[in-house]
C-alpha cells in the first residue's frame, strides 16, 4: 500500500540500493535496481512496498508478506520469505523511519502571513514562516525563521518561539519561551494559569498569581489537547528532546530532563521533577512535589506518590517496584482462587 | 420543566396518544388528548412533561413525580402514581428519547458559507451545506451535502466528509476519510500525527513518518477534545456507529469494529484492535498491540495488557477476568482486616 | 528572581512594611523600608524578592535562600536565616499569595471588540467588554460588564456570562447560563452534547435529545481543555466557587455543591452529585448516578463505585475508606515478600 495520494506527496521512487543506503543496513536478495514507491505494514505492503519488522509479534506476517524488502534485524532476516529482500541493519525501525522519510519528504513551509491572521505590529517574524489562516500573534512575539504557525493557532504576547518550530491548528501559547524544532500538536495548550488558589479565612479560593513560565526545551513536542501550565513563581521546564502524547498534563513548576517519553494521559502534578530519560506509561500520574530519577521507568496507569530513584522501574497505585507490584498481584490472584472460608 | 427556550426551539404540543406512538409504547391511564410540551427526570418534570424510568436507583422518584406521563416498562408500570399516565414499552429510554426528539426537532443546517469562512477554491462543497464563522476548509477537502462545520473548525487538506456530517467547534481534522453522518464534537482532533519515533545511535528521537489515514465509518461519533491519531503506515479506523466519549484517546493503527462504545478519557493505544460491540469504561486503557474480542467488556480504569477473549468481561489494572479481579479485592480486604501479625 | 517582564507587569516596588500589610502578616526582623520587587521560590528568590514557605519539604531550601523576606508560619519563623525578614501569618500561602498580587495587579481588561470578531446584532455586551481576535459571540447571547472574551472564543447563542468573566483562547460555551467571575481556560469545552444513546431493535445507536444546561455558580473555574456535557432534561450545575483543572471531565446531569476541587484528569460520570467542598485527586473517577457527600475526600486515581458519606476519605479502585486500601496494600505487599509457595 502506497500512502493515499490525497494526503501525502510522494518524492521520487527509490531502488532497492538506495532504500538500504537510507535505512543504513545491508541489501540481502532482491534486485538493487528494483524500484519502490511506498512503504506499508507487512500484511499490507505491495511489491512496490517495503516494510519492517521490529516485533516478534508480527513474525507470522512476516512469512505472507508481498513487501517489496522488509527492513529486518540479523537474527530475523532468515525468516524473510524468498522472494522477498531483506534490508538488515541493527535498527529496523529507524532504518525503515528514513526510507519512509525518502520517499515521503516532510512538506517544506510555504512562507508567508495568510491575509487573515493577525498579526502585532510589534510582534517580530523570521526568515520564511508560515503563517496559516486565522492564525493570531500577538504583541511582542518573536517567531523564528523556518516557523509554521497553523490555523487559528494563538502565539501570546511575548511569546519566543526558536527556529522550525511547528504549531498546530488550535493550539496556543502564552508566557513561554521555546527552542528550537519544538512543535505543538493541534489544541495544545501551553502556558495558561496553573491550578494554584489559597484559602481565605471566609473559605474562599483566592488564586494565587502565577508569575513564571513555560520554558521548551529545542526539539519537545507536546500531543493533541495536551496542557502545561506556567510556573507560579518559578518556571515549567520541558528538557530537550521530551515527547509529550495527547492529552498530557504538566502541572505548574514541573521541571523534566532531556528526553523523556510521556505517554498519552499522563499526569505529572505541580513541582514534580524528571531526571534525564524517563519514561511514564499511559494514563500514569505522579503527585506533587517529588522527584524522578534519570531513565526511571514509570508502568502505565501507575500512581506514583513518593521519589523514584535513578533507572527504577516501578508499577501499580501506589507504585512500587514493578517486579514486587506483578508478584503481589499474583498472590493475591492465588489467594482469591482459594475458597473464600480459607481467604 | 421545558427545555429552556433561550437554548432549545420546541417544535408542535404532542398529545398523550401522540408521545405514545412516538415512543411506540401503549398509553395505560391519563387522557389521549392531554397535551405535553415537554421532558424532563421524574423529579422535575411538571404536568405539561414527560418523563421516564429506566433505572430502579429512580424508583423513589417515581411515587413523588409530577409528570404528565412517565415511559416505562411493564414490569414498573403498577408503580407510576394514580394520576400519572404510563407509556408502557420494552425499550423505555429510546421511546422516551423519540418523545423528546418530536417535541424538540433537532435544528436543520442552515445552508450557507458565512463570508469569514475560508474554504479553498480546489475543495468541493454540496448541497445545503452550512459552514460558519471562521471555518477553514483546505485544499481538495470535498464535504458532503448537508454538512455543518462549526466556527472555527479545520478541515484540513483533501479531507474526505461524507452526508449530513456535523463537525463542533474548533473541530480539526486532516488526513481522514469520514462517511455520512459523522459527528465530531468540539476541540476533537482527528488525524494528527501519532506519536511514533525512533531513537538514533546518539539517543536522539527521530519522528516516523506518520503515512496512515483516519477512516471514519458512518455515524462514528467523537467527544469534545477527544483525539484519533492517523496511522503511521496503516490506517486508523473506526467502525461504523462506534461512539467515542469526550477526551478518549486512540493511537495510531487502531482498529475498532462497528458499534464500540468507548467512555470518557478512555486511552487506547497504537495498533490494538477492537472487535464489534466491545465496551470501555471511563478511564480504562489498553496497552497496544493486542487483540479485543467482539462485545468484550472492559470495567472502567482498568488496564488491559494482553488479548481478550470476545465477550469476555475485564476489570482491575492489570485487568483479570472481572468476577476474579472482584473476588481478589474481597479477599484482600478480609486479609488486610485481621490483626497485621496474622498478615 | 522578578518575574519575566516579557510577560508580566510590574507594578510599583513595595517596602517591607507595605509587604506584610499586604500579606496580613507581622514583619519580624529586616528593614521595614527595604523595597521588594519581585517574588520567587525560596532557591531562586533574590534580595530584591519575597518568598514564602508553606511544606516542611521545604525546610532545607529556607536555610539558604537569598529572599528579602519570608512569608512564614509562627512555628518556623524561628528557621528563617538572620539576614532574612520574616513575615509571619498564620496562611503563608495565602500571605505569599497577596504580595505577588500587590506586586504584580492582574491586567485590566483592554474594552473594545476587536475588529475582527463576529458579534451576532442579538447578543447583548455589557461595559468595559473586552472581545479579542476572531471571537465570536451568537445570537442572544448575554455578555456581562468587565468581561474578557479571548481570541477565537465561541460563545454559543443564548449564552449567559455574569460580569467579570474571563474566557480564555479557543474556549466555546453553548447551552450554559454562568454567574459572575467565571473563568474559562484555553480550550474549554462547555455545554456541548452528552454522551446519551439508546439502543434501538436493530442495535443502532440512537442519540438522547440533549435538553438541559450548564450552570456554572459564581467564581466558578474551568481548567484548560477540560470538558462539561450539559443536562440530557436536566441540568448540569457546578456550585460557586467550584474549580476543576485541566482535562477534567464532567458528565450530563452531574451537579456538585459549592467550593469543590477536581484535580486534573478527574472524570465524574453522569448523573453523580458532590455535595459541598468535595475534593477529587487526580485522575480519579466516579460511576454515575451516586451521590458524594459534603466534604468528601477522594484520593488521586481512585474509582468511586458507590456513594460516599459526607466527610469520608477514600481511596483506591474499587474505593474503599482510604486507611483500609492502604492497610490492604500494605497487607498484600507483605504476603508478596514471602516465598511463593506460601502464598
Amino acid at each position: 500500500m502506497a500512502a493515499d495520494p490525497r494526503f501525502f506527496r510522494a518524492g521520487a521512487a527509490l531502488t532497492l540500493a538506495e532504500a538500504a543506503a537510507a535505512a543504513g543496513g545491508e541489501l540481502v536478495g532482491g534486485d538493487p535496481a528494483q524500484r519502490v514507491t511506498g512503504v506499508g505494514p507487512l500484511h499490507e505492503a505491495g511489491p512496490d512496498a517495503v516494510s519492517f519488522l521490529d516485533n516478534r509479534r508480527y513474525l507470522p506476517q512476516l512469512a505472507g508478506t508481498k513487501a517489496a524488502a522488509v527492513v529486518i534485524a540479523k537474527d530475523f532476516a532468515a525468516r524473510v520469505p524468498e522472494d522477498v529482500a531483506a534490508i538488515v541493519t541493527a535498527n529496523p525501525y529507524l532504518g525503515f523511519g528514513r526510507v519512509a522519510r525518502a520517499l515521503f519528504p516532510a512538506p517544506a513551509p510555504r512562507p508567508g502571513i495568510h491575509p487573515t491572521a493577525v498579526v502585532d505590529a510589534s510582534a517580530t517574524v523570521g526568515e520564511g514562516v508560515e503563517i496559516g489562516p486565522y492564525a493570531v500573534v500577538e504583541a511582542g512575539a518573536e517567531i523564528g525563521a523556518g516557523c509554521v504557525i497553523g490555523p487559528h493557532a494563538v502565539v501570546g504576547a511575548g511569546v519566543v518561539l526558536g527556529e522550525g518550530c511547528r504549531i498546530g491548528a488550535h493550539a496556543s501559547l502564552s508566557h513561554c519561551v521555546a527552542g528550537r524544532l519544538v512543535v505543538l500538536h493541534p489544541g495544545a495548550r501551553v502556558g495558561q494559569e496553573g491550578f494554584g488558589f489559597a484559602v481565605t479565612p471566609e473559605g474562599r479560593f483566592e488564586t494565587m498569581p502565577q508569575l513564571g513560565r513555560v520554558l521548551l526545551g529545542d526539539a519537545v513536542e507536546v500531543g493533541a489537547n495536551a496542557c502545561i501550565d506556567r510556573g507560579s513563581q518559578g518556571d515549567t521546564v520541558l528538557g530537550a528532546g521530551t515527547r509529550l502524547d495527547n492529552l498530557v498534563q504538566i502541572g505548574h513548576n514541573v521541571r523534566t530532563g532531556r528526553a523523556c517519553v510521556l505517554v498519552s494521559q499522563v499526569g505529572v502534578s505541580g513541582s514534580t521533577t524528571l531526571g534525564d530519560g524517563v519514561q511514564m506509561g499511559g494514563q500514569a500520574g505522579t503527585t506533587g512535589h517529588i522527584a524522578i530519577g534519570d531513565r526511571a521507568q514509570i508502568a502505565a496507569q501507575s500512581g506514583v506518590m513518593s521519589d523514584v530513584a535513578a533507572g527504577e522501574v516501578v508499577g501499580g497505585s501506589p507504585a512500587w517496584p514493578l517486579r514486587e507490584t506483578l508478584r503481589a498481584f499474583a498472590t493475591l490472584r492465588k489467594l482469591a482462587a482459594k475458597p473464600a472460608t480459607r481467604g
